[in-house]
């Protein structure tokens, strides 16, 4: 079968054998915001040359913004309820040919939320999560996952825009005039990440106050320049891992971190500077999750 | 005498008699970023017509960026030294006359911070405050100050950038596309700021959670877009006023608010949701603040 990962700014496709190991692999910048209104000739040229006839999509392309809306399914979810909710698309160019979207998860209540993308990655992780058990599952990126999997279903979940408050902070603002010019190529010292993730539990105000820190501890001579980005990572994933232990202490042995190696690679630096084990899992999840929701379907 | 609040922004020049009372008022848009390089200039052409020897500058005109840079007075500062501090402009074009800024104040230790005009107004509020007692005063803005005076001295404050945080995530994040276009004639929704607020205290987890609710709740039909700006604001200042009022309990009998009227109302509703009274101050105490500094000097 071919697995497809296709987000808002990336398109990811594998070639699956039976047991669901990676034959190949093509990946391209084609996400949704460039795929729009031509999401059939984008998946048909990817496919060139690749012949199987099961093909599951996962990822924002079942947006509303995305090729068809997939509706939600309901938490908590497992691989049959997530199975139970794929749906087919038309492709006349892919003939014989199953092409089908797995849908999001919603959950309803006092805090309702949704996913889409990190459910199929979730599924993908089950294998390596005892099913006697509850987990968590933290899913870093520009909207960070926090998600509760207990026997093998996904029961509750939250977002943390801290990627989306790095960015914004790191180019509008006025503090972003205190660091050099973009990219981060400064962005990975260590040890001012570290003091920013220590901010969290040693200064305990407003998140809004401690961020004023990145300009007064540059003004004292206590920041260099170079520094100011990575304390400013830490200061905002400090506040999002203090408050997710805080709010929600871990279960089991560990976290399970989730997503790019640079990334995960923080955050479990992050909780080990609070004292707390994680276990770090690759975004290729998504292929072994997508293969594990066709076999069920 | 002539008291001036010169910011980054505004101009805004009263002409006092001896008492401190206003005779007039003079404001323009004419604010350190338009003014830069031709200070004398924009000070002359405001002063035409008042004749008065004193003249007492303070704001950012005193800072690094403006048109003499003043040293910053440590804290914990008063009258005496903040008076002290004061320093002269060799203005050509008012001769006879003596043009003076005001300084800063700066806090040393482990949270080092830097205030630029609010010591002006926090001075010109002394009158207000029984000298015995310790007080708690919150300045809200683009960088909110929460100040600490104790017989009529600054002895400590801190900074929180709610303000800067929700203009950046009003106009330049995801959440932005949920809301109909600036200007905000929208943002005062009471009872959507105080669903924002009551947040803060009922949804215990980091503020970077809390804020996607403005999408979640807007995509599940409880948040209407033109409520969804007052709401995010509530999530923001509650965040800034709850973690304030528990990391540094109200001292006196009230927090005291200095700022323009919108703000000021807006953190007394949300003081008040969290069951704390305050008393609200017009940001023209800088005239009485700055008057109170000549007499010192």
């Amino acid at each position: 079968m071919i697995a497809v990962d296709w987000g808002t700014s990336s398109f990811r496709a594998w070639r699956l054998d039976a047991d669901g190991s990676v034959l190949d692999e093509r990946t391209a910048p084609d996400g949704l915001l460039s795929s729009r209104g031509r999401f059939e000739d984008v998946l048909v040229r990817h496919l060139e040359g690749w012949s199987d006839a099961e093909v599951l999509l996962g990822g924002m392309v079942g947006s509303r913004n995305g090729w068809v809306e997939v509706p939600y399914v309901e938490a908590p979810a497992g691989v049959g309820a997530l199975a139970a909710g794929l749906a087919s698309v038309d492709v006349p160019r892919l003939p014989g040919r199953r092409v089908r979207i797995a849908p999001g998860v919603c959950q309803r209540g006092a805090t309702p939320e949704v996913m889409r993308g990190e459910e199929v990655q979730i599924v993908g992780l089950l294998d390596a999560l005892p099913d006697r058990d509850a987990h968590s599952v933290c899913l870093p990126g520009t909207h960070s996952k926090w998600v509760r999997v207990e026997h093998g279903r996904i029961t509750s979940f939250r977002t943390a825009i801290t990627g989306e408050l790095y960015a914004l902070l790191r180019t509008h603002s006025l503090l972003a005039a205190l660091m050099p010019a973009m990219p981060d190529s400064d962005a990975d010292d260590g040890a001012a990440f570290d003091a920013g993730v220590a901010a969290a539990t040693r200064d305990p105000v407003p998140l809004a106050s401690r961020l004023f820190g990145v300009r007064t501890r540059g003004l004292f001579g206590e920041l260099p320049a170079a520094q100011a980005a990575s304390y400013l990572s830490g200061l905002l994933v400090g506040d999002e891992l203090h408050g997710w232990i805080s709010a929600m202490p871990p279960q089991g042995e560990a976290v399970h971190l989730v997503g790019g190696t640079a990334l995960t690679a923080r955050y479990a630096r992050g909780l080990q500077a609070l004292g707390v084990a994680s276990r770090v899992h690759p975004e290729t999840l998504a292929a072994r999750g997508l293969h594990r929701l066709a076999l069920a379907s």
